[in-house]
């Protein structure tokens, strides 16, 4: 029996329903801009906050859920247990992707040994529940951050030793996802940072997480992994500070290493906030830099200062960010992975489905509106116009690079001719905006 | 008769003294680690605050400063007053160095050409006062922000006319610092972002921007202006987010465009706090990436979410970011400037003094401490041992580049044990901290 | 000829049109839960932000601007002409209020005398106005903040005579509303708090703010002034720390002096988070310990920390807040004024009109959708349910204040039973409000 | 065998010790303004951080410290083997006072029942301890917040046996209190506020919170509790937002309840902090209000948006929290607690005295230099004189309560005076702050 066994397929049902597990908007054969809705969204659901998230949180001495497999006694049952109720969770959901972390599906063990075991063993389970559900692997990656002995971080600590342990788990879990077939491979730094200068040498810890970076890389064009690495930058949380703090942060330390090619960003809607940017900042940001790569579609609480990871729920804020990832070209390799979690008091079975059809429902329609704000072109028209001196000559001779400072100023001083700024018209594109909402 | 004819030279009198307009602390011919206390701290005092503002806030309809010179009917006559002020004022304080902005030195003209000769005109009068004083320029800078015409940005404008006029006044300022043998030369993006991505395009403007700091770099080159060109990174205000949000971001754009031997960075406290980053991180950020400047010492206000620009006056956290700039092997072409501002309320000419000699005192104490913690070495001691087994044959593996994950995965799990961490003695590094305060 | 002499009436031409001069929403005469939309809403345009501003901002050293009033020679010319263009603006927008400072519609005088003079003259001239356009006075309030005098504070300032000044701007101010019928009076303690508290007593400021608040609720019985006085709290800006930071505080203040039935608060979208609480907060906050009065409906920018008084245009977002006010019985005296103003890059007349348009627009559709989920009556009846054990036996014993804290922990000691928690819902109440966006 | 075996008791040793297991600063026989450090200070340390903690934090799924204690098998033995190691820790350290909750020292039985026979046991073995060791309990407080079941509130919660349970809970906790001779009672509102305000009644949360408060209120009176109850402020964390936001909130709260004589505050920095407000200014503000009561000394960091509770290590800013705690008067029944935990990496018994003596040294010599301050006298001097204004006639008049507003207002018109504003000298205090660091 299964801890689903009430909740049936979620379906499409239209805007008027007042079921609350139906989707409103959500309707995956939909052609929206030449694609189907599930083409365009490539929703993944996630292992971590959905199956091993008890409902802890530090104020609390227990969690608040209690999922049947997270009180069994055999670590190894309780897996197979869980990824039960996890594909049977995906498929009557109806995303076509998950995501997981190695110790998500797979119990630590007691030895480095034990622990590989542990999760070779489970690729072949979540093989099996992939072949006989469709289900599909976003992406997957390594937890080398909740282990006590990654208190200190993994690529970045201290010890070798412990830099050594957290390749071991790496290699494994790129392997596990070419095994299962997933499209791209991502690294969180969750303790790559510091909890105080005091006792960081940043230079030797930078290096060295370049140093496994690269490793990671050559490891993947190795296996022949498809799809890029994706880093997903966050600023802080865990650590007081982690060193991929934002998109353009990670896009200098690759640079510097010469990997902006094979490694991209996954972005996080609350860890954009955490960093003092919008969502659709961080968007914009990687695609006008060339790192785009996915997604985590959850957004913080504006009035907390920490990681939330709520499922969204504010439709133009949505419909933003979806605009700049379709004016970016939209999703190649990548997909919108919901990194949420119901709330603590959130504690039945049906939460989860009413968390994530939330999420998809907003999505989608974060889609349409973009769809309508693209196909509408007002915007990207106003935009070109506003810049339409520099399609002129004097902006070519600029862009074109043959003008010196002395040469472009000498011309300005013989001109001698103040230009007078135009309006930026803000108010009037919000309330263009406000017209697809 | 001088503004401050009252004030008499400022002298070092020691901790005891009650003196309101006395140095306890800084005393520059003091030696601290083979130096004398002036060559160390390069101090700076800044002509803006201190001589351009009036005391206006966005509350405000006047400034409460009411400074003589800022009431006067012609222009150039006020600039020349402002001049007579200031100097007497940075040489009365007894610092080596100032700072300017094109603008605060010459006023704007009728029209560009006018405005240049303007400039022309006061190089020739500060030029006299430096002669006149010893005083040096520590660095010039084009205030290309203030204008309406650069309500949207000057190399990020969407009308290159505007990119134009920019580039005449960074000419001008940088021929400018020349003449006036500065020894660097500021770029701060006041208005190089956006107030909404609706009607910004961001790759052009990014591509402009760099395109024009190109320009710059070949220019110091033409003319052989000393030092380097240093970028001020800000998160936000005035704009709702500028390109050059802190260290990490403009190291990447630098990068991207093979600027970072040319330029480096000028590191702000106040901005760095508004950037979601302590000092001393962005200080050993920009160490640890090979691009650091100099500093503007001035704090923020924790509790307020702007730019406060107070003179520095907490002891311990200025002692940690001069212990890092002194770990990076302290100034060289760089120095400390206060861009800092008396409080609106503190409207007397005493007032001014008292503000730069607290902030000089603070840093003279913070040199003393940090020049203290590192001939003690303990700490250094301490991290060095934190990260000895890098060091040891797999650190050294590891970081040769020698190692694949594959390898140094089998190596691991052939190893098959697990290595316990150690403990990170924040507190005790806290506590020893304490001992040199 | 006026400045909007190109700008017709705007009309309602509903949500299809793209005609940027017109609602496409606000429909004043649309019934909505039995009353006017304009009724409901009871919009306000102000006079300072769109009138009096110039576009400057701390990093300029102009305005943008350039209105024609803001350039003319005689202070009371310019009164006159500013007034007229207001009215003009007022009128065409369709707004059935407006609000204003005493220093916006009249110059501060050479003596206390000549700006009493001023106000009472202009007083006439905007009686005039209300008379041929309609226009009625949300309400009228004084500006003791924005004078250098004023800098250290107004009512608790430590200069007593500078108390007795701004009690001369109230007295005139209130006096002044009561002429020009308006519907309520508002303080706002822009510089009621304090710099430095190394400088401050705060209990005499409390005391003394106390005593001012006492003496204009005495005057405003005294005169027969219709509705009541209104507290705006803000946090902090332009002080570090005002006095009436949020709603909750400015209660206790009144609850400490008696007040709380002759006081209500004006609240802030923009003021509300920089006090770190949402809007719909602070709008529940008053309605449940009754002192709702009035809303000022401008967002500010949640990656910036200062008041940038933004046109609300986030759908959702504005539906909560109108939710909130709806459920407390909606406004009384109160209204909904846009104490917002267009970007500084937003320089035409006509960015005036789209601003207040588009914040109309967002604040009609969210009445709309407030109303509609009044009808559906889902929320109400969930909260309801939530909380039906407090009408129960147990619940009403301890509401009813009989039940000691050793009888109800011996009836639960008794009982020996431990209670199961529900679930909260919040994903599918956040679901649930989406239908009607 | 104890846990801290290795560890000697802490001695004074001086500032010169390079001891990091001593006391540099703290001499608790030291005579400081005529009382003795210990007196003055009155320390206190917290079981739940340094006993109960095990180093979780949301992205471990294990702790890291490991103490023995968090791993036996039977709960009851394990609490008394917890007791034994925290008076030994306690002893060693040499704080006077110590605080717990309820569930920090005795188990959460299978009933209510069993939970509160638990804390009755383990109410002896503390007993025993206090009288061996001589130690005091300096507060008492119960965990109605970390059990599932109260998760969504204890006095707050939607169901009233939930608040039946927690009131039994805080019935034991008190009498706990009273039977181990505690010297206060603290209500902290873990969960008392809302994750939603959808599905929330405020209102009747907030009149729970009253009845409950006034409960205990009454119970403290019924078995003469020695001091006041406290209430901890703190805006959010875990909850979105807490009721008890900050210490004017809680006034508020208090004004309408009568309670402000028998409720007092207990504030910590860090919860200040999260606020918006500085330490000392909440401390500043209860003094004000008249409700002052005890304070947790422990920190933030400024740039993470949760509550880190670190100990606090900048003097400066501690000398200020202690510069308004002395000029209140000082502690009466409270004291100052170390609500602060060493980080996850500070694994080591060693790593737990110093966080605590690194607190303790720092607070001392804050106190020092509080004293010193209030020796020389110079700040209050100039406060006084700031202020003088309304010692004179129009200053008493005013504060007398006789003058209307009209009647002042027409004294000013008639004076017909302007009045200049003087400096407010933030930078010379702040300046005359640093002579005694």
């Amino acid at each position: 029996m299964s801890y689903f066994d009430k909740i049936e397929p979620i379906r499409h049902q239209g805007p008027t329903t007042t079921d609350e597990l139906a989707f409103r908007w959500y309707d995956k054969d939909r052609v929206v801009l030449g694609k189907r809705m599930e083409e365009h969204l490539r929703f993944a659901a996630c292992y971590w906050h959905t199956f091993c998230w008890n409902g802890f949180d530090p104020f609390g001495y227990d969690g608040t859920f209690e999922r049947p497999w997270q009180h069994m006694a055999d670590p190894m049952e309780a897996a197979k247990a869980k990824a039960d109720a996890a594909f049977d969770f995906f498929s009557k959901l109806g995303v076509p992707y998950y995501c997981f972390h190695d110790r998500d599906v797979a119990p630590e063990g007691a030895t480095p040994r034990e622990s590989v075991e542990n999760l070779r063993r489970m690729v072949g389970v979540l093989g099996e529940h992939q072949q006989r559900t469709g289900l599909k692997l976003l992406w997957g990656t390594a937890n080398v951050f909740s282990h006590r002995r990654f208190m200190s971080g993994a690529a970045t600590n201290p010890d070798p030793e412990i830099f050594a342990l957290a390749a071991l788990q790496v290699r494994e879990a790129m392997n596990a996802t070419k095994a299962l077939d997933g499209e791209n491979y991502v690294i969180w730094g969750g303790r790559e940072g510091y909890e105080t200068l005091l006792n960081t040498d940043m230079k030797l810890e930078l290096d060295n997480l370049g140093r496994f970076l690269s490793m990671a890389v050559e490891h993947k064009h190795k296996i022949g992994l498809k799809g890029p690495i994706l880093i997903e930058p966050k600023p802080r949380e865990p650590t007081k500070h982690q060193y991929d703090f934002d998109v353009a942060t990670v896009y200098g330390f690759l640079k510097a290493r010469g990997l902006e090619n094979d490694v991209k960003v996954n972005i996080e809607a609350n860890h954009a906030t955490l960093a003092g940017h919008s969502f659709e900042h961080e968007i914009a940001t990687a695609v006008a830099l060339g790192i785009f790569g996915s997604i985590d579609m959850n957004r913080g609480d504006m009035q907390c200062g920490w990681d939330t990871d709520q499922f969204p729920n504010n439709i133009p804020d949505t419909a933003l960010a979806m605009y700049h990832i379709l004016q970016g070209g939209g999703f190649t390799s990548g997909g919108l992975n919901f990194d949420a979690k119901v709330r603590r008091q959130s504690i039945d079975p049906e939460d989860l489905f009413m968390g994530h059809i939330g999420g998809m429902d907003v999505s989608a329609r974060a889609l349409l509106i973009a769809a309508a704000m693209i196909e509408d072109g007002g915007l990207a028209a106003r935009v070109k116009a506003r810049y339409a001196g520099w399609e002129g000559e004097l902006g070519r001779d600029i862009r074109g690079g043959t003008l010196s400072l002395d040469a472009l100023a000498d011309r300005t001083l013989n001109r001698n001719t103040d230009t007078r700024p135009v309006s930026g018209r803000q108010e009037a594109l919000e309330n263009w905006l406000n017209r697809f909402i």
